[in-house]
């Protein structure tokens, strides 16, 4: 089970380059149920989601190049291109998520152990409106 | 994981049509690793599997019927049809393939859940050549 908030961002982390930086791309094959392709940097990996919000079944499964390449050649729609920084939030960890393909737009997501966990999340001064149950932020939904 | 030995058939079973029997049509949208779509009668799944022969590590995922067709048009090569009886063997199940596309075939393949189990198994009569370790006879290759 993933278990995660998303956040619109009011004010950007001013230190935002000192934290590790991910290059992301990634491509969906379908969206409901979500069958989604990554590279990220140099690895590879298939990830199936199933319904819900905060709560959604997932599975991350290895690809290679090769794999990745040939199924990112049946992909619908646009391919994501993003960075992602992840910064400490005490035990917790945010991905600061900057997309440039299909638009520019910024968004945080923090990921949780459980449900009671992510309700009593309190979000820094920095993160803006709460839209995890908005489905126009799914990734899916911006190709 | 999935532990499996394949055979051919020597000699059909004489009282096949007492088996409960399902129709199965299977594609493939990467071989390498495997990430195979199937219909069976009127359930839908994508399977990821490792590589391997006789163990392999796989996942079944559901799918519904609108995802599978969108998947399907994504498929490499053939789409293959086969129908398959359940043949009990003791404890364990015969599943008997009969392919009728991409060509005429039969196989048959039991399922166990030890490594140990596997290697002891001792084939019926009824069962032709084992090919577990033949790659030409995996249904990825066939397509």
């Amino acid at each position: 089970m993933e278990i995660e908030r998303k956040f619109l961002v009011k004010k950007m982390p001013e230190d935002l380059e000192t934290y590790p930086c991910l290059l992301i791309e990634q491509a969906y094959l379908c969206t409901d149920p979500v069958v989604r392709i990554r590279r990220q940097d140099n690895s590879y990996y298939m990830t199936y989601k199933g319904k819900g919000m905060m709560v959604r079944e997932e599975y991350n499964l290895p690809l290679n190049e090769k794999a990745y390449l040939h199924l990112k050649a049946k992909a619908d729609g646009h391919i994501i291109a993003k960075k992602r920084y992840r910064i400490p939030l005490g035990t917790l960890t945010a991905e600061l998520d900057i997309f440039s393909v299909p638009k520019e737009l910024t968004l945080v997501e923090v990921e949780f152990s459980t449900e009671d966990e992510a309700l009593s999340f309190c979000p820094p001064d920095w993160f803006g409106e709460d839209v995890t149950s908005d489905s126009r932020y799914h990734n899916s939904n911006m190709i």
